[in-house]
């Protein structure tokens, strides 16, 4: 058999925990913000430190972002002794201050290597290092780890090749006696979703992203049905390409190591607010960790809203860690200037009996879209023959309840002038972090993760909703409650 | 040269059998039950026994279903001396016990584990374990061991590594002296076909099964003319894709060591009772492994004539072991409503000199089909070179005789009344358990193995038939009898 | 660079000849007949020793056919010492004795095993037995190893670990100090083209040929551009099918070591004459050992005449030893039975500055073909500046001198009354044994090696010729010798 | 991350270029010439030092053009204590004495071995002798080795295997204290841009070319999307085929490690002046090696002037060393006599802030094109968010100052004669060996380096050309300079 979900549902959680990740991190996709997207080598001490600053004021520290991840071009190569050294010019107060200053902060302390020789910006790497490097993260307090690829020596062109590299690093990590989590970046190269899960807490599963809806392009040149068994994986790859590809194997991710979809590009001015409403959407929906790559302390209040929209949050972090799946995907004739033009359908389990629905609007005009009970339910009995076909739901927009640009523009505005409240998720309802996830929440009916009921489906009937262009309908069925 | 069937023609039966598989068992494919397809991880002992006795009460175990397969999540781990330890609330009274039971019934016991560090559903897994394990299975009495590729560490990639880690639990099993049946199950990964011959009675060729007769999903991704080549067999294939898979090597499957198209679906809901006779012909033609994966204790008439018609089993249990070869296959323009049609044609030896012959109907309307003998035979010499084109031949048609409602009702009715006679078989025609296999009543021309004839074909001539959407003729010519 | 063929033309055969394989053997491709395409495990030694009269005969032996090859299922399996028997029944008077025989007709012994634990009839394998078969083979007087691939353990996937397992056969076949062919069947498993010229005298580069011209077959699946990349060589490919799979690599044949084909079919009844014709003379073309494959005990006057015309079997075996190399191939509208039509110009280096030119209907239909002197000589330079291209040619058909069928049947009525000439190949106009091979009639200008001349091309022109279908046109250029 | 460009903009070029190539060399890719396309095996000293004599007499030296590389064919085997021996009749007076003439011309000497038992050619190979062939060819002082991987002994299949052949050369060539360039020949096979940039200066990337703009071949078999999973890359590949598989990953080639396209065609004349232009143009955008393969002896005005177009081998030779990206490709209907039709625009960032663009019309008819500054800035910003779409842009065209017939023949005619100046760069505007590369030339705008100025660009605006058939515009757009 192939790996299962439904086995979850059974075995109940406490259970599926314990026996979860390798390291005991992760239990739900990790959250965080990282450099590279929006600053790639041009970081520095104060860019982390006002981040860091701007995550706490802004509320996203209280939602679960609690990773701030240093990525590439940090170093300034290995010392007499072969220990990495920060770049001083950089860096100048050294790495454990650092992190001092982020764990005052409430926030974890992520960095980058490369399972090569170098970097892919051709720092020093640390294949053949991997104990000396792991116990300077562990000294410096690091809490979490993004292991690269680039000028790997040859060894990659068998899972077990790839498999050996990363795990070294992970021997490394565990033997530190830090929890450090583990995210593998090697592009999905040797089928990570493979062997990752008793190695890492997530692997990346495509190539790099690249802030577009679905521009294809030729250095992302795997695409189809084979997209998944690729030896370039290439960079460039809009977030359409990379949705397409994690399609195929979504139930790879379980709790403790998922699937990465790359870090979001959420609020770096290539895509329409709809495209990034799909982008977290997708991201949140397959289960992907959740790392922010904008330039936080210029964020706008579209940004915010969407990055903090708790009703999608909870999707992510749901307690059952089921992902959604594919269930239909047709090709339309409305075609974007890129030549793309499709509608796709997505469903996956939720806590609590609830379901998750997703109508994927990748054409070029707004149309109605549906699902039929019978397809959002296909798992659990094909060809309409599962109970939940047979009753009534309602229906909740995730995305309805979003805030407001000018409640968005008061919280910029408050953190800009430091006068936030001390529990900075208020405004979007529900602070993950001092309840200790989204489980708590979601067990408590807490309204904001629920988004707006919008409507209700009869027995064997149809979901349906308007789709602008470009953009998505995130729906949540909740059973409907019959009167007593 | 590849495989040859003909050579076993030529070289009598006997000297193949001596020569046949690594350690003697399925000279024939297997036949038996297996807990997941109905039940998942909801399994113990009760169900188990009950099941056990469903078989034996209903003419299963007379029919030759012999296995009683405990799939996944029967664990609790290993105990401080690294036993394995079945889960005792679910297995109160351990696993000897229920080996016992079986055997007193005259049924086989049969375990799953997995050749990787976790079971699908994350259990203990034996790999690094597998001579610890191999005599905890036999020190149960198990005789039969399914061997899952879930969490395999990265040991994948070329034949050779597949191979030596799944031989290593074969040289195990067979250290043990206990004949332990070994099913390998890694999906067809590193093309089992090409190695497993002699190291296992069994390999499944491709993704988990779904219950479904040919709907696409996203998560079964290899298809077409290169679908062996998969390094994601997925998991949801549709019987049809499995079936187009196979139909590129059925020729690997050789006594002792079989193509495996994984385990039924008849009786599960998902497909029409068309769909299902689809379905079980197919698995009998190319010579899979026929386990039922159905709740037998909840067996309906249609379920139970299907899966006991003994002129399809006997197609299964040919002594001849020659699967069917798909002769053509066309698209045609009928599409069901998940975009599929198509008609294929199968043809394939049997002993005495007879031949299957199926048209398949895989097209959303009814269709009158035909057949040339040319075709059908082939491999005797091709363009109608054959001397068997030549000759006469009365058509059997395999499903005229399935048992009618009423006799199935009135089986089952007994079978829960514990009425049923000692030769539970009795209704069906032939007790194969008590005869051997199937070789002795298709020598002796036991009427149950050979259908109902239905018409005839004259030399270089064509077999016809009508045959309804999503479904089958299945059809066996022997040769007529010249008058003397 | 790749592979290069000019070099060879630069170099001067002597210096080539010196330089070329292994062991010294197969300088040009091989010949001779082998027992598995006719008879299958239906062998003893009164039909090797049948036909080896047969081919002296009929002069076959005089046209080169030298090797007298014995296929899978003649071993009783290992005796107590480990050596491999004879079955008993089949070759009563052991193998030494029949290679005594085939060395005093002036014939080889060839002999067949696998590199794998079992032959692909499941009789006694190599693999791990490796030197002690080799010396057996040495001391029965053996010529020829056909070497299978069956049941190999699991050792495929890269070529370092299929080269390795045929190489260990080469290295022990070497080290008896008898000089024995070593014609490597993998079946292009791995790519042996990129490794086998250094460990044997040939290798199969695709699955198994089966009787047909160009019938699709599920069993052989690999086809189009990327056919090379196969992991599923397969069985029953049709001759059409291998011929567009070495399209894309006819240069990796060199003297000493060659593509191969798979054995001839011709006069197995499968095909046309004018098929058969279409098969001999690319198996000509392309420098494919020539295996016969027929029961040449009943051969027919056509199919003596195919395979023992002097002017295709010149080409096969000229000395310069390019293969011809496909020029153009374009889909045609008059398709087949089966659906296929295409036409292709090829074309190659002879010896003595002549061009072999193939223009070949693969199409329903007879039709004028005809070929440009600038493709011709393509590689002599690209877009028609070759000089060759400038120059006028004679054409010479190669089949137009094919023996008539009363001479075909008077040499067969011959051979069967035992009257036959001591130079049996006197009817064929060249005595290529005689002469140590075809390099010294082409030298000497022997016209039976030229066939006939039919035309001649200009500067600039197209070489012309109707072809009827499934038929092709072999010509010969010679230079335009201008009057002084 | 992939591999990435802008890096190195941000860090610099004197810290790139410290932490460059594992051996120093190749900071910017290669310029030279080499036998084998124009001379295949027929070569000797004479060709050598007259090539030499005229690479400094037309100017060639002064260019750039600075290694003299001698291919396969060199070799008379291994002398009795296993040192190569050269061909004493090609080259008499051994290659120490040639390397000694080439040096005191000022320039490089290049020689051939291969990965493998033998060469290419057949010639003794140095796999297995990599120590010992290092140091005879320092001991000959020798400056670049081109490595090829012919006759491999099966040593491939992975990145790993292949790598580890490499890299014992690489280590080898290291080890005795010579810098010599090493020139990674194998192919494109086992995905060499993944792992030579730590033990190569450059690797092919592609089967061989041949001397033909786009006519297809079946001997290179690899097109597509996944043209890059090629295990048979094959030979006789077009100049297009070959671009078409670069663009899916010019980033890989970096400073000291380039993706190499293979050697220049340009004067051998299968090709018309336009396609050569293309040729060189690309294979300068895309800074591949450029090493000449032509008859450097016989070449005429229209060939010089294109090989020594300064303006584009400044491009080549650019500082920055960031290769051109294809933005689009569409396919046109105009194709022709081959069946290929379609038209590219490909720009990459240039020092000083220039940026390329190249409008490339590989349909049949003449065409204006046209290019957006959002297309053309695209990395800068996806859909048109980058900086530079909204300014104003000056455009040079770099052909437009090709040397003209008349120019070209005097410098040919001088070169004949003897009488060319000190410096022979000097028609050609720029003496790059006098001033250590192209970077001082562009830091001084050199007008030579620029092309001529042809037109300008609004924000937002786009760039246009009229491009013939088969032909290019080769732009260089500079930031227009604001009025103060």
């Amino acid at each position: 058999m192939a790996f299962i979900r439904t086995v979850f549902i059974l075995a109940g959680l406490a259970a599926l925990r314990a026996n979860a990740a390798f390291n005991g991190l992760a239990i739900t996709p990790q959250m965080g913000w990282n450099t590279w997207n929006a600053f790639s080598c041009d970081i520095d001490e104060r860019l982390i430190l006002e981040t860091a600053q701007t995550i706490v004021e802004l509320g996203f520290k209280d939602l679960g972002y609690h990773y701030v991840v240093i990525d590439d071009c940090w170093s300034a190569g290995r010392n007499s002794t072969g220990h990495l050294q920060p770049d001083p010019n950089k860096f100048p107060n050294g790495m454990d201050f650092l992190s001092d200053k982020l764990h005052s902060m409430g926030l974890g302390m992520g960095m980058y290597s490369d399972a090569g020789s170098l970097t892919c910006a051709r720092f020093e790497g640390s294949l053949g290092h991997e104990q000396i490097d792991a116990q300077t993260f562990a000294s410096w307090g690091v809490d979490y780890l993004k292991y690269d690829n680039c000028f790997n020596e040859g060894q990659s062109g068998t899972p077990l090749i790839t498999y050996n590299r990363y795990k070294t690093m992970a021997t490394a990590l565990n033997a530190t006696g830090r929890p450090i989590l583990y995210s593998i970046c090697n592009w999905g190269e040797d089928y990570p979703w493979k062997w990752a899960q008793t190695v890492g807490n997530s692997w990346r599963m495509s190539g790099d992203i690249f802030d577009t809806f679905d521009k294809p392009d030729a250095r992302c040149p795997c695409t189809g049905e084979d997209a998944f068994e690729c030896q370039l994986p290439g960079w460039h790859c809009s977030m359409m390409n990379i949705l397409n590809k994690v399609a195929l194997f979504p139930e790879k991710g379980v709790p403790g190591a998922w699937n990465d979809m790359d870090m979001l590009e959420v609020g770096n001015g290539g895509m329409t607010d709809d495209e990034y409403v799909v982008h977290f959407s997708m991201w949140a929906a397959l289960k992907s960790p959740l790392i922010m790559g904008n330039d936080l302390r210029k964020v706008n209040a579209q940004t915010l809203s969407i990055l903090s929209n708790p009703a999608v949050l909870a999707v992510s972090q749901d307690p059952l860690s089921s992902p959604a799946f594919q269930r239909w995907r047709y090709y339309v004739g409305d075609k974007d200037e890129y030549g793309q033009g499709e509608i796709q359908m997505w469903s996956g389990d939720l806590s609590g009996g609830d379901m998750l629905v997703v109508l994927l609007n990748a054409g070029d005009k707004n149309r109605n879209m549906n699902a039929t009970l019978a397809d959002i339910f296909w798992d659990h009995g094909p060809g309409g023959t599962a109970t939940q076909v047979k009753q009534a739901w309602d229906v909740y927009d995730l995305w309805a309840n979003r805030v407001d640009n000018a409640t968005a523009n008061a919280i910029i505005a408050a953190a800009k002038a430091n006068t936030t409240a001390p529990d900075n998720a208020l405004p979007f309802g529900y602070n993950a972090t001092a309840n200790g996830g989204y489980e708590a929440g979601l067990t408590q009916n807490v309204p904001a993760l629920f988004g707006k009921k919008v409507g209700s489906v009869r027995p064997n009937g149809k979901v349906t909703a308007e789709v602008r262009r470009h953009s998505v309908a995130m729906l949540r069925l909740r059973a409907t409650k019959v009167e007593l």
